[in-house]
């Protein structure tokens, strides 16, 4: 193990010979639920810190570049978003972003474990800030089971803020639930995922690509941005859209959005879907 | 200290209270130069890895978004860039990169310390490719000194691939400096710098933008693009030039570059120019 000493929380990326570290000053709570083991550190720069089995979900300082950007392209991308639909996001911090989109008129929360959201409401209140939205409702079952037996075209929007590809939520990294999220999407709805490192798992964001293909997703989009306390620091989320989805985003309303935003904003969306020449040479299959 | 065991290299970012490690498989070299400890590492994913005084430099892996990022945009920002300068830079992956523009004409590397360079020549053999090229010069020598004495307008583009900005290489980070690019650069010149993490580093930004507006800089913008093995994996290189200096890149002529590349790519430059909204809400004074 590379981190031994108290003072710091470590996670190690196997898959990447690499490791992130945190300066801890105090750690803040442990809970072993039904699912996962859940920590909160107080850190020395980054605020709080929330872990699932040792994985970094998010700190207080970086986390808005991550809801930001899982939520915003994707309901500028729809071309009149009222019905979001939360996959995992336990931690409620893309709920929050959702609901500063005026037209909403209802977002739901589907989160496996009810204790990351009781946990995050103590220790990163500004996240849960929206939770009493009467627009918002919380659900505690599993996402797949809800999407599968949600109406067609029931969402306009659905965002998967899943944990990385492992145990329960390797499930939604797969065609089936895409299947699933097309039929409750109809042909006009959006959907995006958080799809993991470019640097690291580009094969990963190229099998996800396809499975969403392969579901009947015919426009499929990688956006990246940075993400410092995941592996590599360099993340992504990829949006899909049935035949009836738009093309591009609706950047005049993005220009002129009625809230604030901490790293997204039009020219961000626009530069988020330039791709790296190294994955312009991977063409979805 | 985080990362006790010998199998891992660590790099502590006190400003930051994080740290970020490379699994390390051998310990190919150590030296300590005139200036400074100079290490190489191989690492299980990373290839190998070169550090300077415990901080990282480069990974065969990952160096070439770093390397393409600061050299192309300042080479397609200038409207013809014959003759250019790196100060610093001593792997020669940014003299690499420059030489790839059949229009230039001569490419000087003055890098303080030449054991860096040698170096770099037996265990990065690949960024030492080009140092053979007859528009290659190679000094070893004081960058600063350096562009004091060179003549007013004699060169197109300077690079300044710089360690942080502590010791030697703060000097690099200020207006004196600056000021001294600008008249070597002429009007028409393109100046480049890397600027450190946008997450981490934002006020030593926002200063560095100052210094050169003080020094003369008209124009100045700073690029973003991810760094997967620096603090935080974000990183920003901050373009300047004078009176005379274009506004835009040659966006066409990036769009059919004659030479390959595995991160830069016309797309990529113009998405590195948008700024996130919280370094928006900051201007250069």
């Amino acid at each position: 193990m590379p981190l031994t000493d108290h003072d710091w929380f470590t996670e190690v990326c196997d898959e990447a010979g690499s490791a992130f570290s945190l300066r801890i000053t105090k750690k803040l709570y442990t809970e072993r639920t039904r699912y996962q083991t859940i920590e909160v550190f107080e850190t020395s720069h980054f605020g709080n810190l929330l872990t699932l089995d040792g994985f970094v979900m998010l700190s207080a300082r970086d986390n808005f570049i991550y809801h930001e950007m899982m939520t915003h392209p994707a309901l500028y991308t729809h071309p009149n978003p009222k019905r979001v639909l939360v996959i995992g996001g336990g931690d409620c911090g893309c709920l929050r972003e959702v609901l500063r989109h005026s037209g909403v008129v209802s977002a739901e929360l589907v989160e496996l474990d009810e204790r990351v959201t009781r946990i995050s409401e103590r220790f990163f209140p500004e996240l849960c800030a929206a939770n009493d939205d009467p627009r918002a409702g919380l659900q505690f079952t599993d996402g797949v089971a809800w999407v599968e037996r949600s109406e067609a075209g029931a969402y306009d929007v659905i965002i998967v803020d899943s944990t990385d590809p492992i145990g329960q939520a390797a499930r939604l990294f797969q065609a089936p639930f895409y299947a699933s999220c097309r039929r409750a999407l109809g042909d006009a709805g959006v959907l995006v995922v958080q799809s993991e490192s470019p640097l690291i798992h580009a094969e990963l964001i190229q099998a996800i690509r396809a499975e969403m293909a392969a579901a009947g997703f015919q426009q499929v989009s990688t956006l990246h941005f940075p993400q410092c306390t995941y592996p590599s620091g360099w993340w992504s989320a990829t949006l899909a859209g049935g035949p009836g989805a738009h093309t591009d985003f609706r950047e005049a309303a993005a220009r002129e959005q009625s809230f604030a935003t901490r790293y997204y904003n039009a020219d961000i969306h626009r530069a988020a879907l330039a791709q790296p020449s190294f994955m312009q040479d991977r063409k979805p299959q």
